[in-house]
């Protein structure tokens, strides 16, 4: 093909010129895909992206291990030697959790090497120190696939959207969740045995807890809050809650009442009068929502991923695809790394985000729409009693139905929007009563258009 | 909010220095609000993005009209000097057409002005001769606006997909048709009727033949597949087809079948045995297409845009969101300006992508399954007949279902993966047939797994 292609003047200098050289740190499934590419692909690589890139090293916990696809020349057990070496241009950090991955990552742009990273817990507890690292060194910290693998949506929030002012990010960027709940929607399956096959399929780990109970998500979501919003938000920020008490009849009320249940990550910023078009407070956090089934996100299917943005003048916009995975994670990170060498050559770092304090609006104070499943003794006088509660914490019914379940029956809410702090009381009011059995699903409903 | 942003040291300077002085050419739908945008929140602006941006002036074919939003003492009837002005650092042109569009941006470019731009046919004519002037320039062009309004889409592209094998690319850019084919399958409405209401909601023009008949969506076509593959492709590369000729028993029966119909702009890439993966040849079209209703693009309704990637690393991706309206696409034209203005001080602009001629496959070559809507008289030995004329021709039959008109019979047939030649001579020789009345729809089936 060479032949055939003409390269502009930049690039044809480019193809021809160094290689710029890179250190891959960690060997797992992102980073045997990463190593995978740069030797296999590089002359293609190279051909699409008008940089040469070769890899320096790849530093793995145990050198002695066979590694297929990973050439035993390249291999160290010395990762902070490799970062070092003089002869390595970029640092990719693919090893994951905070140390060692922290210290390294700090060398290596502190020395004015840039960094790319798919490395979530690290960006989301220590992002803001690092960022402020990388701006001193003026080098580039890039990590587009820390959030939801080969989905580009880093990149379009700090540059497509820079001017925007961003209202709401939503987003189902944990595929583990997103699969078991898809498996229970779509086959009447209770929530251990979706996770059970999630598990067979190699979608769930063993200890399913990062996962299920949203810790991954949570990462995430302080992630996208922060570049969305130009906030420093880290993980503690976001409270969570996970999808293990999702019951198969929770789904199967939002079916009927058309909606689905999903996982969300959400960050909301909200309006006020300054002169950036916010009061400054935001929200972020992570627990399963229903969501209307026309909402976009609502197809989003099985282990894929898929972040919804609402912005003033871009209005809705989403981003889907494969949120995990070795290959399309590698993807994602070989698109950083071809950006960093690139402004290693022009001498140019990726522009970083200004960034404020987020002060944090307490969830007691976020206001949606609830969903409230209540089993109740049933007889005369029940329903009265359950709505009194309601209203004697300000919270208004948009719809009830009632089915029958022997000497029980089971009520299910609608309500208007209300604060979660009035919702939380009603709860704990309802739980008092001697004719409450007990409350089942409580999900907020989301995106419904009432509470935007 | 200004005491509690601490900006990082790059940005700092920025916010406080300089304004970046920006041209806007054209004051229609997109550059009205982009003049707005730019005067009203100017600070917020800066404060988000790190850049202070100021109108130097808005140029317009009849200066002595009165716009609402636009500041008279910045307009201007003389383009070209607004263009030459020293003051101007960066120049935007939202006039759209060949020319003066193309004269102004060649003009701008070759002063060192990077310019960004949201027309589309300037891009899908002549973007391989400005992209090579920006570069002999070193300045930036920069048309994320150019395709599906507010959808980051050529970022992806050019950035985060630096490094990927793209195979196909299939998009629903053309808001007009997607709510004429969303109307007509959620009501029943014929064509006529459903382009009436697209006119009186303002989605589509009083002559509607460049959004019907797909001359837009074949220009965004070229622009996404240079792109997409690094090749030169112009708008007179893209064969197309419109939507005019779907009747409403075709959407029933793509329903029946498990399908929906969609204006589709394709571009693919065909594998093969060279360096890069590919053997060189590319595919774009454009044309309605039958698109299984659990395909991510089938939830694409009304006036919406959305563009899915097929890539060999990255999987599926699919970019939704608005793709027209002022206010939409004047938030990419502002995405790229920042975009420009950081580059201008940092002194690099955007890469290029390195392109080669592309070589076109000839329709007739290319292969998909196929629906046929064919009326027949209701006579023994038809069927035989028809199937007959399939057979001579190599189409192999997935599916028929037969249904009585009186004395015709219409049948509906689906093919197995057929050459496109072929299908063309099954369709004229159906035709010569005596028993055959008509042939009716006639439809690709695309991304359903058995063409992949």
């Amino acid at each position: 093909m060479t032949t055939s292609v003409a390269h502009d003047r930049h690039e044809a200098g480019a193809t021809a010129s160094t290689p710029v050289r890179v250190a891959i740190l960690g060997a797992g499934n992102v980073g045997g895909a990463v190593v995978s590419m740069l030797t296999t692909d590089a002359d293609a690589i190279a051909e699409r992206s008008g940089v040469s890139l070769q890899i320096a090293g790849v530093a793995v916990a145990d050198p002695t291990r066979t590694r297929p696809g990973v050439p035993p020349a390249l291999v160290t057990g010395d990762a902070k030697a490799l970062v070092d070496d003089p002869g390595v241009h970029v640092v990719v950090e693919l090893i994951g959790g905070i140390d060692p991955a922290r210290r390294l990552v700090e060398a290596a742009l502190s020395a004015g090497k840039p960094v790319v990273t798919a490395n979530k817990e690290l960006m989301a507890t220590h992002g803001a120190e690092l960022a402020r690292c990388a701006a001193a060194a003026g080098v580039d910290l890039l990590y587009e696939a820390a959030v939801a693998g080969a989905i580009p949506i880093i990149r379009p929030l700090r540059e497509s959207l820079a001017g925007e002012q961003v209202r709401r990010v939503m987003g189902i960027v944990n595929g583990t969740t997103n699969f078991i709940l898809t498996t229970m929607s779509e086959s009447g399956a209770s929530y251990g045995d979706a996770l059970v096959e999630a598990q067979r399929l190699g979608y769930a780990e063993r200890d399913p807890s990062a996962d299920v109970e949203g810790h991954d998500a949570a990462a995430k979501a302080a992630i996208l809050a922060a570049l969305a919003f130009r906030r420093d938000v880290v993980a503690g920020d976001v409270p969570r809650e996970g999808i293990s008490a999702v019951q198969p009849v929770d789904i199967a009320f939002a079916d009927r009442l058309g909606y689905v249940i999903k996982l969300l990550a959400v960050a909301e910023c909200f309006e006020g009068p300054d002169d950036i078009g916010s009061d400054g407070e935001i929200s972020v956090r992570v627990h399963p929502a229903m969501l209307r089934s026309t909402h976009p996100l609502a197809a989003v299917r099985g282990a894929y991923n898929a972040v919804f943005v609402e912005g003033e003048a871009c209005g809705e916009l989403m981003l889907y695809g494969r949120g995990a995975g070795g290959v399309p994670t590698a993807s994602a990170v070989l698109g950083d790394i071809i950006d960093a060498a690139h402004h290693l050559r022009s001498g140019a770092a990726a522009r970083l985000v200004p960034r404020g304090r987020a002060r944090i609006r307490p969830s007691e104070d976020l206001s949606c729409a609830w969903y409230l499943n209540i089993d109740v003794l049933d007889r005369p006088g029940v329903l009265a009693a359950v709505a009194h509660v309601f209203g004697d914490h300000g919270v208004s019914i948009r719809s009830m139905e009632q089915v029958g379940l022997g000497d029980e029956a089971r009520l299910i809410f609608l309500t208007h929007v209300a604060r979660e702090g009035d919702v939380l009381q009603t709860i704990d009011g309802l739980r008092a009563l001697d004719v409450v059995e007990h409350v089942g699903g409580v999900l907020r409903v989301v995106g419904d258009g009432e509470d935007d």
